[in-house]
């Protein structure tokens, strides 16, 4: 039976502390599938947190990256349908190995064929982690939403309601980012007030979170990590782990922003600066930065 | 009847910073089919000017986010046939909407198949504004010219005469770009003295004025923008305006680019410098610092 | 008659600094068919150089685009089948042309397809220099090792015995780079011992080396460098030609790492210094911060 993390800010603080901990040490290797726009950046934010990146999209050997991988990452930027085809063959792989499973939406509801791909992965490869804008989560939920080009467009939902309804209606973790960023496991809710706005000018951010998403739950999950969480008994609760990982790596990745935009002179060195920022950040000034909420179940 | 910008430089910067004014605002939607090389960069200046880039090249998909740009880059760098269709494909919806369409023949007379693209896409799509170095207009034009990879090779034609005349056979606004940029609709010149040497130690910056080009006319032509040039009637006169956008990106590009020289200790240092100088250029800076030329019909 | 290096260190610190004065001079077109990930640095870091970078993978145009160039360079990352094809036409063209062949098999030993296409193309292309970290040579030269993902792995071997049995297995230039860089011939072995530890940090930093052996070997072997190193009458040795380019790269590149390095506060502004230093790096400097030793045959 699962429980509410509910009132335990300060253990929950104390858990993505050690997830960095973990990054740090185990050094995960996180295989991303992923759009021409962001490989490059999203190897890199990757390699300055600490983890390992690889990128491999061909159908020979997607299923063979994925079974020594950590944690796979599925991001349908620039999308083809040849990729959709690798993704979802790395995908199944990755669940029969309980490799943790992460989909970017990129554009979904901006084109049929974005939006077609995100469900089409969403119903043959169990997704542990959904990452999109409030308007790519909406619409890949089926609660409609407006989007224009990769931009967030509109929803007709609160981001708290949306990632709540959206991760039960899919039965996964799923993470909106804006402003606040919202992540349920359709049960708890945990807001994330870490960010710059910057991020929203320089392309790739979403993915990169995505992508770091990957490490932490690759950590989380396949790793020895052993929570201790109320309630999330060893193996039994991966989807709270994931819950948690998501969280975790959002609050890096918005602190780490936090402290890079303060450097930065526009979006130019933001970026340089945000990459040194998640390689420097240690473990204590992530747990004093660090600021998540938790909104219980109650409210719902 | 089209008219000349003869002597009208003052009203030309003016309608300069408007243009630049007016992406601000507007955030145009440029929807990019391009290189392996530049998706990432293309989209950060976009991003970095205030406008709103997306990457689609999947024929499935292409047409639809035609449909909802402002406007449309066609950039053949790493071309592969199937982007040559893409580019078809997304070149006929955008015309058929009143999109405008900016192609930039990366490379063309280094290959044979760079060279037949370009002619391709221009034979069946109607472009609006041709952006190259002059190796690349020249050869495209049919005047000959002699390319080294995708670097500047030589032209029989100096700037000004290969854009003027580029622009008559080809029956579209023409910049030829190099230490000064050319910009010709057929009948006026525009000549744009900012710029770097730098410029040509980075890639893609090329590319990047093209995708500049491309929010500039999206504002310009596709938006609500109403031209007070002089005999430029509302709806009538769309190959000035293009003359105009493209020439408003290339002098705003290059003064960006000025601003980061100034503060560059090298290709590295430069490129992060211009994202910031394009994001953080003042509409009243870039009137100050704009250096356009109307070089009138009467001399060719 | 091949003749050892042994003893000439100072002599080959001359032959480097000559090497990357040429590079500066002559600008080789350095035709690169790689992957995703890196299209933007590795053309950057070569337009820092001094270099002209094009990169093209399309069947239709590679053996054109090979032709008119001073170097071919082949990176098997984000492989597919089309791109193995395109390597394989390009490289006997280029073997045909007498253009070096580079040959960097990223990944190579994490999956299948990985190791066949290095395989492949080492067995219908004439490779001149190969260059990897020592688990992908490993892999490659049929010694066995681990490889996990892109990052290092292990071997059974010590770099340079590794650099030394693999030129002598097949019969080219073998780079193997890791905390210090070892190149051989199957004669000798040159030892570089400049780097920094923030490239490990950076993505596609060994794909950067890659295409600057690539720009040093263009000017070494189909320019007309006349080396005065003993042994190396003038066209008869081409292979002394290549394992002197390589070592010159490898030591321009860390040596421009380790001035990065001093500048940087992490992974991003190690990169952003990384060009600058390439860039501003001059000849002399050059001469007096390369550290190589000569390795003689006698040891194995």
């Amino acid at each position: 039976m699962e429980e509410s993390l509910m009132g335990d800010e300060k253990t929950l603080i104390e858990e993505m502390a050690r997830l960095l901990e973990e990054v740090r040490a185990k050094k995960p290797l996180v295989h991303n599938i992923t759009n021409w726009v962001v490989t490059n950046v999203t190897a890199n934010i990757l390699l300055a947190a600490g983890a390992s990146p690889v990128m491999a999209h061909a159908k020979e050997e997607v299923e063979e990256m994925a079974s020594i991988a950590d944690a796979l990452v599925l991001n349908i930027g620039t999308l083809t349908s040849y990729l959709v085809e690798s993704m979802v063959l790395a995908g199944k792989k990755a669940n029969f190995l309980g490799v943790p499973v992460i989909l970017d939406p990129v554009g979904a509801g901006a084109t049929g064929l974005r939006t077609d791909a995100a469900r089409k992965i969403l119903s043959e490869v169990k997704v542990d982690i959904l990452r999109g804008n409030s308007s790519e989560i909406s619409v890949v939920a089926g609660f409609g939403g407006v989007s224009r080009g990769v931009d967030s467009g509109t929803s007709a939902l609160s981001g708290e309601r949306l990632a709540f309804e959206a991760a039960k209606n899919l039965g996964c973790v799923v993470a909106v980012t804006g402003k606040t960023d919202y992540v349920s496991d359709g049960m708890d809710v945990i807001a994330i007030d870490n960010g710059h706005e910057l991020l929203t000018r320089v392309t790739g951010t979403g993915c990169m979170a995505t992508s770091l998403i990957g490490a932490f739950a690759g950590v989380a999950v396949k790793g020895s990590w052993e929570t201790c969480l109320k309630g999330s008994s060893t193996g039994a609760n991966v989807k709270k782990k994931c819950l948690v990982a998501a969280a975790s790596a959002l609050a890096f990745f918005g602190y780490s922003a936090e402290r890079a935009g303060a450097l930065a002179k526009g979006p130019g060195s933001f970026q340089v600066a945000l990459f040194d920022s998640v390689h420097s950040m240690s473990v204590n000034e992530f747990k004093k930065g660090a600021r998540a909420r938790v909104l219980g179940p109650s409210a719902r």
